[in-house]
């Protein structure tokens, strides 16, 4: 790098010179492939609204949907744009118990008007929540835990305590993983493009395996975890652990065969490395079957890290640790709203909300009955090779005639999906995977909808 | 590093052995100054609940106060303890509009009501809210924002930005800084231990300039930036940018002459860097001047980054920056908390409370009283060496009687203080300096209580 002396001319031309320099482009986007979002430019196309939004918020905000959803109020599942239109939500997993949960947010203003203040003063509500969250994963292991914002902070400093524990700056991920959007998170997530130069940039190895979407591709994952680390040493890198999404959920959704996760800890156990389970996303009782992604495989992980569904809305996240890995956080640790009084209200709603309405049964009675409907609809159309899922994360892949992945199909899916006013969307390393995510609260009422529409959707879409 | 296969016995016998291991050593504390935090290990001394907190927390939390406080209810200005004691808080910089705030919480609880989603939907309202924040600051460029959970995550987008934009790695703090807990930003905060070890391994050059907290000591900043940016160009290294509290709050409050981050920022600016002004502490009126900390001088920031008071205790923060860097963003953003319905209603109430109850006037109005007085109070006691401060951030320095700085007697005054009912804290390199941030809606009566409070401690500990 060059020690000159540069003056930033705070000018259009200057800006525009500097973004052809050969620093950034190494950064040019090498995976075009957006999915269902849109930066939206076409101002004939859109309304007064988008426009609005360009002026004042950064352009690397994106929309879903061609024609954007203005949302203005929601209740349970059902989602109402500014026209009146209403939307059954079968996308978005942070709202796991409800929209407008009213427990949830009775538990929010109340705690509100008492106080809602930080962890360097004594809380048992605080203590409470840790001891709720840790109970929830079986085993003879002492667990502590560190509550912050989102579930990128929570992943960052899990990375950094795995680095600091093996003396390792190796991680081992999938090939289309989303582990968060701080610079560290952000290095490993090869969803995003970037990642690669940015891993580089921090000092991390990165070696990716292929996605486990497939039936039975777990077993394909060992094998591809054991090729990872074998690269790993043959390079001389020490590795800090494995970071997996416990369900692969932004992979696609890989689940088979049951068990296989559990080999891949060993195998990292065996091999110097942490298990970091990215509980972000299928945390929380969602897979229907147990409260924690992992344990429907078994797994041990020594760090978990959760977020999304924790506070359905509120923001707040944690991770939770073996104990001996305690001693290896960096001096002391505190953040400002991270555990804050009212995140731990929040915190206890919404456990409640999953123990006392059982919401672990509904998501897999609801989950199943979605799941074998879908199976059916595979059956009788060529262009849906594959349908999987745990409680209420289902994945379902759109092919071409020829059985190749196709993307095209899949956004049309779902505009058709919008249509009918359900909301999913897609996800997969191809883009063809329909990410089907309802809300734990679901009634049959609405898991029927969701069938009868989707049964539609791509009945229309491949007719 | 050795590439050699570790097996990781889950024991205690292994953690224990790793914990001496060459790398740890690498990371062993160097800075011992612990301020006014504590972790407790001795059970004698504490109740109950601090031994429950250890049992399931990260012992890398800490608490304020040898005996710490257990709040369970605040109104205003004012905390109670669950013995039923009173505290005027004189700490807490993020419920600036005052604890219990019934139009914050209205507003959280009202939009909550009727819904909670994310960016990638139109939201007027969040258009709205970027329009009035950037609106905070004249000038002719047109910015734009983005909305995160917490100050780290934008302060850690930030210096990314900084990065792309430049080329460079090479960043400029004060020797007592802080920006954030995310990978990123701890390598720069250096008021906590093992930030060199961190940047050196993330690939971050940091120079370090003293702080400048005496009076007009932003002279020397001046001088202390050019032998920073020298060393950096002889060093062939490719500034990023400089980032600095506005306020340089942590360092212990260095705010004269007026105009010296100004030229400051023209210094980075001619060697090619960017600035960027963390305002996650001195924004939002606490200056009692102007909106943000940095209009005080005058200063040109190309990045704002904010957080803490922005929703009274609701977890919301987020960047601004010159449009023209926009591009340098990677690949495209979404904050799953960040923006979302409730936070864009709470951010309008705690700027319709600023606006609408004249805070930025009380503010200058009560810290000025406050500053005067404590002025005062200097004059009679050789153990006051300084007294500074705008609006309600005021920062008082402790000496020995041969006027070197004096933690210890810091530390007892804050203790003073809480007996007679008044939260305060410590800050600085050498840990000497009282912290002291009222609330911007102190009533006559809290800033009178201060005060005679202030003077009976202070007389008392030096008598």
């Amino acid at each position: 790098m060059s020690g000159s002396s540069v003056h930033i001319m705070l000018s259009n031309e200057y800006y525009k010179a500097s973004s052809t320099s050969h620093f950034n482009c190494h950064y040019q986007r090498t995976i075009m492939l957006k999915l269902n979002s849109f930066t939206v430019t076409d101002e004939k196309t859109h309304p007064t609204q988008v426009m609005r939004r360009r002026a004042t918020l950064s352009h690397k905000y994106e929309l879903f949907y061609r024609d954007p959803l203005n949302p203005v109020q929601a209740q349970d599942a059902w989602i109402t744009d500014a026209s009146g239109r209403k939307y059954l939500d079968a996308y978005n997993n942070v709202v796991s118990v409800g929209h407008g949960n009213r427990r949830v947010i009775d538990a929010m203003t109340n705690q509100a008007k008492m106080i809602c203040t930080h962890t360097r003063y004594v809380n048992d509500e605080l203590c409470r929540l840790s001891e709720r969250l840790t109970g929830k994963n079986e085993g003879n292991n002492e667990w502590r835990s560190i509550f912050t914002c989102s579930g990128s902070e929570a992943n960052d400093l899990a990375m950094r305590v795995a680095m600091q524990f093996t003396g390792g700056n190796g991680f081992i991920v999938t090939d289309h993983a989303y582990h968060g959007l701080t610079a560290l998170t952000q290095a490993i997530t090869t969803s995003m493009t970037g990642y690669l130069e940015l891993s580089n940039r921090l000092g991390l190895e990165i070696a990716t395996i292929p996605s486990p979407v497939g039936k039975n591709e777990g077993n394909s994952f060992i094998d591809g975890l054991q090729t990872a680390i074998n690269d790993m040493h043959s390079r001389g890198i020490r590795l800090a652990a494995g970071i997996f999404d416990s369900f692969f959920t932004s992979d696609g959704l890989g689940l088979t065969p049951k068990g296989f996760l559990d080999d891949a800890v060993r195998l990292l156990h065996d091999n110097g490395a942490l298990y970091i389970a990215d509980e972000v996303q299928p945390g929380f009782a969602r897979s229907g079957s147990y409260f924690w992604g992992f344990q429907t495989h078994g797994a041990d992980p020594d760090i978990i890290t959760m977020g999304k569904p924790m506070g359905n809305g509120y923001p707040m996240a944690a991770i939770m640790f073996k104990a001996l890995l305690d001693d290896y956080i960096m001096d002391s640790y505190f953040n400002t709203f991270g555990g804050n009084n009212v995140a731990v209200a929040v915190g206890h709603a919404v456990l409640d909300e999953i123990e006392e309405r059982n919401l672990l049964e509904n998501a897999h009675i609801q989950g199943e009955k979605i799941l074998s409907e879908l199976e059916q609809l595979k059956e009788s159309c060529v262009n849906i090779s594959s349908v999987r899922g745990s409680g209420m994360s289902i994945a379902v892949d759109v092919v071409t005639n020829d059985g190749a992945p196709n993307a095209d199909g899949a956004i049309r899916i779902v505009e058709a999906m919008k249509q009918r006013g359900v909301i999913i969307s897609t996800s997969g390393v191809s883009g063809n995977t329909l990410k089907i995510r309802p809300l734990l609260i679901y009634t049959n009422e609405d898991t029927n909808f969701l069938i009868d529409q989707a049964q539609s959707a791509v009945r229309t879409v491949f007719s």
